[in-house]
């Protein structure tokens, strides 16, 4: 074959980030590049520009300030020249319940999310922020999620105030240093070290990977509905779910786990799939282990006759009350787990989080928890479950959550092509230090850091190296936490390390099948950045002061009152006296052979 | 032994850049936080800032508008309150020469050497910038040498123009698109996919590593003194070095390379050194192939009576014009050559830079060239020749061009640790494509690139490899330049490429000793971060049309005229319609397994 002519993409070259960082007190400062085709209407003047046509505009709505409505489809909602159509009149969406507060139901209404696909195809919505071949925004959030925002804004008053008052939720449910992954959906992960100090995560600490924004329901007003192919349909209120003599209560310690955790490395490596949704950049965190307590959805569908056909290969859809946004068109969260996972019990209707109702992000009322499987399978705000012959059709489960091998990307993808990530495997990472860390020490060096097994598996061993997984040291078992059929260890160990300068130290873990993990992140890297589940690696420089002639150094430093870090600073005194050099150099007999 | 209380630093959480991004039109535009101890006098008056007092001060002499004089130091020079010391009135400092612009001599003055290191200091100057934890700046020039554009300032009249004249220089002698390393001392390199173009690197393209100013020398008052364990020290000027009836006429096909060729993969990895004079984060271009035309050292030796003692490990140094800092320190630029090398007539006075005079950013009107060895030994602006029994004492030979073993660093380093880099080893690179590129392509991927084996070597072999090193294709000898004692060669191939997803392009040299690169950059990382030796690595991305889906895709997309690059932008339309999918997965048994 002769060779091509190279089409190249130089990432270095690429677009301009076309993504406004957002600053934490203010929604509404994304900036979109106007299409020639579009007008923008504005909440407030900008002094210079000219915004006396918008002013004019009829409409009693007001747009996203950076939302942009194509002209060549205000005709269609039967609007004349300046006037912008109104989507409460247009699409005439109202909250559903009473007590139910941002929750819009679509998955009953097809011509409802007809309409706002069409609705949605008036904008020019801003394109996905590029973070992969440039590096990560230095914010907190790191990014913001600038569409999604105007996606709900879009819709008007059902779901505009919903990312400004999921927000809110975030300040008020979780630690004030939680690392903002995404602002909205809200993303987020708490500080390294302080989620390995303990096997249990605070709820204020357990990561949130939120695919929309939070309803707020009234518990004296939820009921969840039981349907499709189940013998006997039924609507169940909280208060039933609580009455122990109608279902028996069920408490467990599990694990659960984002498969985007340790994104950050395949990111870093091999960028990949921007993805509708942020794939949000992810670290060590996206993993929590709380005590969840409610009722095993198995004694549920019990109470509801059983399923109508139990021997084959049933899923069970589990509904939420947030919507979701994928190419254009309008959900409500939709997951499935097969039958077989909850005749296990692994499958609990939770209410309570370590002893505590269910903070609002994390899906109060009622939620699915999930023993074992990826994190998006436990549903929250649970509107419906739907027993069916196969997978939901949902685009969480249908087109996402695959995982690929790696030569497929966005040249030849498929959803087929990937299978679909339930059970989740082996995995570890190393909290502390972390990558980059120039570490002075007298030959040891402390490590924490979790370990965990989910799809029926439990970590049995850790092992760390400190020459990038040549030599492995067992964790001792007095140095790990407890074992939990569905829970992680947290571990700790002070590594023996001789060597100086940049060492990369790695762990692993194996589980009770003998499973352990990829070598490297190549080993398993896949287009969507799912499961980075190869050893985790980090570099750190070591500075072994039990050697003499380090601590020497370090002395003088010290002495001298100059800072020693970081490590890349000159030094600012000679690194050898001339007299000292000319011993050295007469006792290597000088830089020239003898003859 | 007791594990340690870890004294980390985080790199994460490092220094602001002390550094100011350099604006080309500008060089005074540096900001140096002021310290609690110190003044600063200003050009000009800066809008809201009280500089009545600094208009006060009586010394015709203008400082750097960011240099800071410490304020316990003034009275040290004779000065009272309020007046700023005069550098030249304090140093005295002239130009050596008629005709010898920018040139002062420091080594045959050591009372004004030690004069100059007292007045130096009295000045805070800035810290060196930190770009190895952090990304490099987008600019260009990338650095901008702050601190030694100060250093020359502080001098006095007869070395503060130099940095802009220098500037002036590369602008008029450099390509226009040169990437520029660092402004001051210029280090630059050309983009990469010209460089390899041709076997013979044209002069406006040939890299550049200066470690001081370009002074600007009349070649008619030029001379050069040979001095030392000489017999017959001598005055030689460039009439004579002409004269064919006194020394034959040498020329001779050279590459040059500095030993911080491919730097940044090592900074990428494993920041290192931030050095005294900033350890240039070069990429795969500081290094370039020239006719040079001459007279061998040895001819001039002999014209000189011969060495005192031929037969001792003798060493040749080379001066030139150039000012040069080390600590607080001046110097001149100073390095040696062993007399076996001088012997073996690789050693070139040279005055002809393909067939050109050479250029003054290059070391008008002479030069030394040094076949095989490292580019600093080719000393620049020739003003001396000293015949030593031992390596030069220069800072430049004596503490700087060393190779370290990898647990060498800040805590523990020591001159005498590392060799001396003299003979250059075999390197090679992959200068198209280049990493993170996107490449659509039927089945092959065109790869250009140089090789080069110094200290008396050559390239004899080229292999690449399109997976990360396992299988290797040996370049062909039609597709490789021209064998050269002392040079490079060029080469490219159709690298066969089946494979898509992200892909590691890797290349390496054989020379004819059969020498070959190590493996990974981790293989030869070293402290100073020379000699980047590692097969060099890249990442690219393939997307083989030859491949019905790939091909059926690309279609699509380029019928519905959405751009394809970047892959991490999402794909605006389903990847596979539900019909296709549903076929698909039928196909495939569905999800779960059958029971």
């Amino acid at each position: 074959m002769a060779p091509a002519t190279l089409l190249k993409y130089h990432a270095q070259d690429g677009p301009a980030e076309e993504y406004t960082h957002v600053k934490t007190e203010s929604f509404h400062n994304a900036n979109t590049p106007a299409s020639p085709n579009a007008r923008k209407a504005r909440h407030t003047n900008v002094a210079g520009t000219d915004n006396s046509k918008d002013e004019e505009l009829k409409s009693p709505w007001i747009l996203h300030p950076s939302l942009v409505l194509k002209e060549d489809v205000l005709q269609k909602w039967g609007k004349g020249e300046g006037e912008i159509p109104d989507p409460d009149e247009v699409l005439d969406l109202k909250e559903e319940r009473k007590g139910w507060h941002g929750y819009v139901e679509w998955e009953l209404y097809p011509e409802r999310k007809a309409r706002v696909k069409e609705w949605m195809k008036g904008f020019d919505f801003p394109s996905a922020p590029e973070f992969q071949f440039v590096p990560l925004p230095k914010t907190n959030p790191i990014l913001e999620g600038v569409r999604w925002k105007q996606y709900h804004y879009a819709l008007g008053k059902a779901t505009k105030d919903i990312p400004a008052e999921s927000w809110l939720w975030v300040q008020k449910e979780k630690s004030p240093d939680m690392i903002h992954i995404l602002q909205f959906p809200y993303n987020g992960e708490p500080p390294r070290d302080r989620l390995v100090s303990t096997a249990l995560t605070t709820n204020e600490d357990h990561f949130v990977r939120n695919h929309g924004g939070i309803p707020e329901i009234d518990e004296d007003e939820y009921f969840l509905d039981i349907g499709g192919l189940v013998n006997e349909p039924k609507r169940i209120t909280m208060a039933m779910l609580k009455d122990e003599k109608l279902f028996p209560r069920q408490s467990n310690i599990v694990t659960i786990q984002c498969s985007g955790t340790r994104r950050i490395e395949q990111i870093h490596q091999y960028p990949g799939d921007g993805d509708e949704l942020i794939n949000a950049p992810w670290g060590e965190g996206a993993i929590g282990t709380a005590r969840w307590t409610g009722v095993s959805l198995k004694k549920v569908i019990k109470y509801c006759g059983g399923l109508k056909y139990p021997d084959k290969p049933m899923h069970l859809e589990f509904l939420g009350a947030d919507t979701y946004f994928k190419q254009g068109e309008v959900y409500n969260y939709a997951v499935s787990v097969p039958w077989r996972k909850v005749k296990a019990n692994e499958v609990l209707l939770a209410w309570e989080m370590n002893g505590q109702p269910l903070p609002k992000i994390h899906g109060f009322p009622l939620r699915t928890v999930v023993f074992g499987y990826i994190g998006a399978r436990s549903c929250k705000w649970l509107t419906r479950i739907n027993v069916l012959d196969a997978p939901s059709e949902g685009p969480v489960q249908k087109k996402e959550y695959l995982y690929y091998n790696s030569q497929v990307g966005k040249h030849n993808v498929t959803y087929s092509a990937g299978f679909s990530i339930q059970d989740m495997l082996v995995s570890s990472a190393i909290m502390s230090p972390v990558d980059a860390d120039q570490i002075i020490h007298d030959g040891k060096i402390k490590m924490r850091g979790w370990a965990y097994s989910g799809g029926g598996h439990w970590p049995v061993r850790v092992e760390v190296s400190n020459d990038g997984g040549s030599v492995w040291y067992e964790v001792p078992h007095e140095q790990m936490s407890e074992k939990y059929f569905y829970a992680w260890r947290v571990w700790e160990y002070d590594l023996p390390v001789d060597a100086e300068g940049w060492l990369e130290l790695v762990v692993r873990c194996w589980d009770n099948s003998m499973n352990t993990q990829p070598t490297f992140v190549r080993s398993a890297w896949n287009w969507d950045l799912h499961v980075t589940s190869s050893c985790h690696r980090i570099k750190v420089f070591s500075i072994n002061r039990s050697r003499p002639k380090t601590a020497a150094k370090l002395k003088m430093y010290e002495e001298s009152g100059i800072p020693f870090f970081p490590i890349t600073k000159p030094s600012a005194v000679p690194l050898e006296s001339d007299e000292r050099y000319a011993i050295e150099m007469a006792a290597r007999g000088g830089r020239d052979p003898l003859e």
